[in-house]
C-alpha cells in the first residue's frame, strides 16, 4: 500500500490505534463474561471499562514493546497504566495472544468488507445509470478485436453490472467467511477459558464463534477472502480494458472524462490518455498477487506456526486498501466517462453495411438458396466493401441474383438496426429486474 | 494431468467423446426449441434425434477438422453424416460456436463438481470416523513445532473435518457459479436466435440461462471456480503436512498405513516414508497454480477474445482431475492411517509434566501469589525438567514455597489430564452437531 | 500439455522410452567408472553394454512396477532381463534412485533447452528479416493507445528482436543452471559410491557434477529454469499483443497471414481473426503458471522430501512443450504476417499533421517564443484538427503569429518525416551490430 | 513493506528525496551533454549545477504536483525555483518523463542490488563459518523426514552456502539486467534528443544505454530481476525450514539463539519458539508474490501503457526492502544459532545402529550372499531394533548367519562412522575451493 493509492476510511481500519481499540474491546468483553461466570471478580471487570474512552498511546505501547518484545503484553501493560495494575490483573486470564490478534484481524476484515461492499454498491449504481442512459446507443460488437454484429453500449454497461453484482454476492459470502472470533486458549481446548467467554465476546463484536480453532483461526477462511478480492480485481480489469480500448485514437468511442475545450497541459489535444484505467489495470495485479500467499498460509504446522503472520500484516491492509481505492476510482471513471455515439456509428460503418453480412447470408439460405450459392453471393459483394469500401446494401441491390432471392425490400429490411436490438429489453430485464 | 495422478471417472468427463455427446445434446435441444417456436420445421428437429444413441467417431471428426480448421463445423459435418445433410441443415441456425463450447464446458464443470462433491463427502466421512475413534486420545498440542499443552488426536481430525466441511459448502457455491448456459449468438444479442431457445436448452441440461452473455459466458465465474479448487487444495496441504510431521522418525505419532510385520522391500524398517502425503503436497501446488491464469482470463477484449481458451483446455481437466485424484488418495490415507497413542504419551512426557507449567503458573496467581513470584517459582523448577529431564510434579512437591501456596493435593490436581480435555465434547458438538 | 499444443521433437524428450534410455546410460557409465575403480568386476560393467541398442519395453517395465511399486527397481529388473541377472547384479551399486532420476531429469531439461534455443534462434531470424524489411515503413508510435509521434515498423520488430535476444542469453544461462548431475548416494555423502563415478557419468552425459547434493540436486536450479521460461513467455505475450492490436478492424496495420483474395470460410471478409496470437496470449499464461510451484519446490525437508516430484512430472514436460510449440507458432506468425503500410499512413493522418504538434511546439520555444505563448499557438490550431479534422500544417501556415515566429518554410520543414526516422540506423546498429 | 520488516539503508533508496536527487542528476547530466552538442547554451547547463547540493523540498514538490497533476513537471517547476526559471528553461528539452522515471528506477534498483549483494555476502560468510565449525559434527541425514544415513551438520551449512552462492551469481546477473538507462524521447526514436545525451547520462550514472527503448525501458528486464529475487527468497525458505525442523521439541538439534539460563518471559523453558525463521518463511512468500505481476507487466500496448507503473511503485520497494530485511535476519540467525551435537547423536541412536542397515546389506551382498538372503538377514534384526529398540550391532553379532558371512570384526567395522564422513573434505573442497 502506498498513500497515492489509498483512501483514509480504509487506511484507518489498519492504523495501530484502531487495532488497540479492538484489542481493548475484546479484553473488556472477555472480563465481563468471566465475571458473569464467577471466574474473576466483577469489580475487576468493571474497572477495565474505565478505559472505555481512552485513546491509547501508540508511541507508549511501542516503547513498552521494545522492552517486552511482545505486542500483546505491551498493550496489556499500557492498559494497566490506565486501569490500575491491581484492577487489571485478571485481564487476559486464560487467554492466549492469538485469541486477541486473530479476533481483531477478523473484526478489521469485516469492517474492510463493509467498506468494499459500499464501494461495489456505488459502482453498481454508476454502471446501472450509464447502462440505462446508453441502452439503445448502437455500437458494433467485436470478437477478437474485429467487427462482428451490432450491439448497444448499454449492453456493455449492463454486463459489467451483472458481473459486479455477482462480485457483490461473493464479497458478502467472503465477509461471512471471516466474521468469526476465537477465545479458546493456547491450543484451542478452552482448558483455561470457558467457551462462554468466546460466545460473549463474539456476540458483542458482531462475530460468530469459530466452531473449532487451534491457537489460531483456520486460514482457509482468509484464503477464501483474498481469493474473492482477486476475482473482483480481475473483473475490474475486465471493465477497464474495455475503456482503454474505447479510448484508442482509432476507436474513440469513449474516454475518461475531460472537458473537450479545456486548456490541456499538452500541445496535443488528441493526447488524452486513459491513465486512470491503465492505472487500474496495474492495481488489479497488485490485489491479485495476494491470492497465492494467502493460500500458502493455510498449511500451518500442528496447532499453529507464525509463518502466516508477516504475510497477513502486509496483504490484509494492502489488498483491502488497494481494492477500495481502485473501486472508487473506477466508479468515478464510469460515472463521468465520455461516450461518443457518432464515433460508434462511424466505426461501424467503416466498411459500410458489412456487419449485416451474416444476417444476409442467413436470409438467403432461409429463402431457399443453397448454402454454397448463398456464400458466394454474399462473399463477392462483401469483398468489394472490404477492399473498396463501397456500400454493402447498394452492392446487393445491384446484384441480380441477390435481388432475385430476397427482393429489393427484402434486402433493405436486412439493414434494419432494430433486428439487432430487439432483445435489449429482455436482457435488461434479466439484469436489472 | 498425467495418468499416474488421475481417475477414470473424472478423466472420462474430459474425453472428446463426452464433449461431442454434450455438443450433440445442445444442438438437438436447440432444434427442438426452434421447432416449437416455428423457426425451423418440426421434422428437421425430430430428425436430429435419430443420432441419439450414436457414438460419435472422434477420429472422423478430427479428420474433418483437419480440413475445415474449425472444431464445431467439423462436428456438425459429421452429425450430418448421421442425420442426413438435408435433415441437418437447420442445426445450429443462428447460433455461434461459443454457444456450444461454453455451454458444454459448464456442463463438464458441473459434472466434475459433482464428483468432487462426492470426493469431499467421502473425505468427511473418513475424517469423522477417525475423529470419533480418537476423540480422547491424548497428545501434546504444539505451536511453532514446540510442545504447548495437551489436546487430543480427535480434535485434530475434527478441525480437518470442519475445514473440509467449509470447503464442501464453497464447492457447492462454485458449482452453482458455473452452472449456466448461453445460446445468445455471435455477440450475445439474440439477434438470430430467440432467448427461449437458450431457456429450453439450459433447462434440459440442468443449467440456468446466463442473464447476459457476449459471445461467451463471463469468465469471472470460472475464475471463482478455480479459486475454490485452490482453497480446497490448500486445505488438503494443511492436512497432509500434519501427517508428514506425525510420521517423522522422532515424532512417530502416526503414519501412512503399512502392516507392521510386513516384509518390506527395504532393509530399513524405520524407512517407511510418508510418500503419499508428500505427493499430495505437490499435487496441491499443481491445483493452486491454475488460480492465477483463471483470473488472468477474466479480462477479455470487447465481446470476447480467445486467449482464455487454451488456458481452459488445459486447466479445466488438469485441476479437476488432479484434485479428484488427490482427494481420493487423501481419503485413503486418512481412513487407514496408523495412530500410535503410546508414542503420543511418550513424546508429551519427554520433559515430564512440563506441559502443565502454564496451568501451575495460573493456579499460583489465582492463589494470590504475585505474578513475579509465581513466575520465579515455576521457572526454577521448569528449568530442571528442561535440563535434567526430572519430573515436574515431583520437583514442585519438593519446593516448599510452591507447596505453601498450592498444597500437595493442589499440586497433584494440576496434573490432571481431564482439565485439558473437559471441553472436547463441547467442541465435537459444535463440529458434528 | 495437450496434443493440440505440442510438437513431436519436444514431446519425445518426455516419453518413457527416452527416460529409460537415459537411465540406462547413467547406470552403464556408472558401472564403467566403478569397474575402473576396481569396485565391481570389469566383465559385469562390460555386460551392461550388451543392452546398448535395446529399445526398452515400456509396457513390461510398467508391469514390473505394478508389483515392485518402485520405478527404478522395475527398470533395473527389466534391464537384468536383457543383460542377465547375474551379470547385472552390480548395476546401481551404492547408488540411490534419485541419482538416476535427478540426473535424467537434467539431461532431459538440457535437451529441451537445446530445442528452445533453436526455437529462439529461428524466431530471431524471422524478427530480423521483418525488421530489415520494414526498417523505414513509417507508422505512428502510440503511448497509452493514443497517437504520439512517428516511428517505423522496423523499430517495432527490432525491439522484439532485442528482447528475444536477451531471452536467448537468459535461456543459455538457464540451461547451464540445470546441466548438472549427481551420483552421490542416499543423502549425498558418497558413502557408498565414489565421487569419481559421478564425475565419469557427468562427463559422458555432458553435465557437470553437482558440487554438493543431498539425496537430490538442489531445486533452486530448477526454480531459476522455470522462471526464465516464464520471462520468455511474457516477452512472447508482449509481441503478440502488438499484433492483436495491429489487426483490430479500426487499426488494421498488420494481420496474421491470410491470402487477401482467398475464399474465406465466412461470409465476412473483415472477420479475419488474430486467433493465433490470442492463442499465444493464453499459452503464455500456461508457461508462466509453472513459475510459482517451481519456486515452492525449493524448500524441501532435510535431505529431501518428495513433494517436488509430482510438480515436476507435470510442469517439466508441460512448460517446455508448450513454450516450444508457442515459439514455433510465433515464428510462423512473424514470418508471414501481413503489413499494411498504407493503413499505417492513413491512421497517422486521421488527424492530419497532429503528430507533429510537439515538434512545432519545441521549434517555437527554440525560436524564442515564450513557453506559454507557444502552447497557446499550437493548442488553438491543434484543437481544430482534433475537432474538425482540418490539416495542421495548413492551419499553421494560415496563422500569422506562427508564420511570424517560424516562417512558412520553417513550418513546412517541421512536417518532414525524416526528422523522426533520422536515428533508425543508429538504433539498428545497436541492435543488429 | 511495513516498518517492522525494513532496514533504513534500503528504505532510503525508495524515499522521495532520493528519487528527486536522481532525477536532478539525470536532468543536469543531460543538460551538460546537450550543451556539449551545442543544442542548448553552456551557461544554462552550468546553471543547473547550482542546485547540486540542494535538498529538494518534497512537500513543496507535492504541493506543485497537486496543481500540475504531473510529478516530473512538478519537480522541474521546483527545480526552476532553485536555478531560476530563465536559466532552467532548457532543462528536459526533447526528453519525455519516462526518460527520467525509468532511468531513475534502474538507478534505484542497481543501488538496491548492491545492498542485496552485500547481504548475500554476509550470509555466505556466516554459512561458511558455521560449515567449517561443524564440518565433522555428525547427525543423521533424513529423507522424507525419516532417518536415512549419517551425514554432518557442516554439510548442511555447506549446501546452503553453495545454494546462496549461486544466488549471488544470479543477483549479479540480475543487477546487470536492470542497469540500463534511456533518454530517447516520447517513443524512443531520439527525434528530439540526440543519442549522445543518453550515452553521457548513462555513463555518469553507472548505467549502459538501453539499445532500443520505446517510451520506456523494456520490462522483461524487470521481470527477470524480480524472478531472481523470488528464487533467492525460495532458497531462504529452504534454509529456514531446516532450522524450524531442527528446533522442534522432539528433534532439538539446533535452535535460534537464546541463552540457556536466561530468565525467559514465559514459564515454559521448552517454549523457545523459532519465530524468526517462521517469520522468514512468511517473508519469502511476500517476495515471491511479486514475481507474477512483474511478468504480467512485460506486455505493454504499443510503445507503452502505464499499467506497469502502479505495480512497480509497490513491488520495487516492497520486494527489495523485504528481502534485504530477511537476508539480514537470516544472517543473524545463522551466525548465532545454537547447535546441539549431543542431541544429534541421541536422535541418530533412537533406533541404535539402524542407520547402518543399508551398509550392512551392501557388505553382505559384496561378501557373496544373495540379495534375497542378505535382505532377510538384515530385516529380521532390523525389525527388533525398530520394535524393541535393541542395539543393531549386538543383534548382528549374535546372528550366526551374519557372523558367518562378515565375521565379527567385519560387522563391527560396518559401524564405523568415518565410513560416512570420508568424503566430507572432497565436498568441502568443491564448495569452498
Amino acid at each position: 500500500m502506498i498513500p497515492r493509492y489509498s483512501r483514509k476510511e480504509m487506511v484507518d481500519i489498519w492504523e495501530p490505534a484502531t487495532k488497540f481499540k479492538i484489542w481493548y474491546e475484546i479484553e473488556a468483553h472477555a472480563c465481563d463474561a468471566m465475571a458473569d461466570l464467577g471466574v474473576i471478580p466483577r469489580e475487576n471487570a468493571d474497572a477495565v471499562w474505565k478505559a472505555k474512552d481512552v485513546e491509547f498511546d501508540v508511541a507508549r505501547i511501542d516503547e513498552i514493546e521494545a522492552v517486552t518484545k511482545h505486542d500483546v503484553i505491551a498493550f496489556l501493560t499500557h492498559l494497566a497504566e490506565h486501569v490500575g495494575s491491581d484492577e487489571a490483573r485478571f485481564v487476559h486470564q486464560g487467554m492466549t495472544s492469538s485469541d486477541v490478534l486473530d479476533t481483531c484481524l477478523n473484526v478489521q476484515l469485516v469492517r474492510a468488507s463493509d467498506i468494499l461492499i459500499k464501494d461495489l454498491e456505488n459502482l453498481l449504481a454508476a454502471l446501472k445509470k450509464r447502462a440505462l442512459e446508453h441502452k439503445n446507443t448502437v455500437r458494433v460488437g467485436r470478437s477478437h478485436g474485429i467487427h462482428a454484429e451490432p450491439t448497444t453500449m448499454g449492453l456493455t454497461f449492463a454486463r459489467f453490472y451483472a458481473e459486479m453484482d455477482r462480485n457483490l454476492a461473493r464479497l458478502k459470502a467472503a465477509r461471512s467467511e471471516i466474521s468469526t472470533g476465537a477465545i479458546s486458549g493456547a491450543i484451542g481446548t478452552f482448558a483455561n477459558v470457558d467457551p462462554r467467554v468466546e460466545e460473549h465476546v463474539c456476540e458483542k463484536l458482531g462475530l460468530t464463534p469459530e466452531p473449532i480453532s487451534t491457537q489460531v483461526i483456520p486460514r482457509d477462511r482468509h484464503a477464501m477472502f483474498f481469493a474473492v478480492l482477486g476475482v473482483i480485481a480481475s473483473s475490474m480489469e475486465n471493465i477497464v480494458i474495455e475503456i482503454r480500448h474505447m479510448q484508442r485514437t482509432e476507436v474513440l468511442e469513449g474516454a475518461e472524462f475531460f472537458s473537450m475545450g479545456q486548456k490541456g497541459s499538452s500541445a496535443m489535444p488528441h493526447k488524452k490518455n486513459p491513465i486512470l484505467t491503465e492505472n487500474l489495470t496495474g492495481l488489479a495485479r497488485l490485489v491479485r498477487m495476494t491470492v497465492i500467499p494467502a493460500m500458502e498460509n493455510v498449511a500451518l504446522w500442528h496447532e499453529r506456526d507464525i509463518s502466516h503472520s508477516s504475510v497477513e500484516r502486509t496483504i490484509a491492509p494492502d489488498a483491502t486498501i488497494t481494492l477500495d481505492f481502485a473501486l472508487n476510482r473506477l466508479t468515478g471513471v464510469i460515472d463521468k466517462m465520455l461516450i461518443f455515439p457518432q464515433n460508434m456509428l462511424d466505426n461501424m460503418n467503416k466498411f459500410p453495411g458489412l456487419v449485416m453480412s451474416q444476417r444476409v447470408l442467413l436470409a438467403l439460405t432461409q429463402a431457399g438458396t443453397s448454402r454454397e450459392a448463398a456464400y458466394s453471393m454474399v462473399q463477392r459483394n462483401a469483398l468489394k466493401v472490404w477492399e473498396e469500401r463501397l456500400d454493402f446494401q447498394e452492392l446487393l441491390l445491384a446484384d441480380k441474383e441477390v435481388v432475385a432471392a430476397l427482393g429489393e425490400d427484402g434486402i433493405r429490411e436486412k439493414f434494419d438496426m432494430e433486428y439487432h436490438t430487439k432483445h435489449v429489453d429482455t436482457i435488461f430485464k434479466r439484469v436489472f429486474g
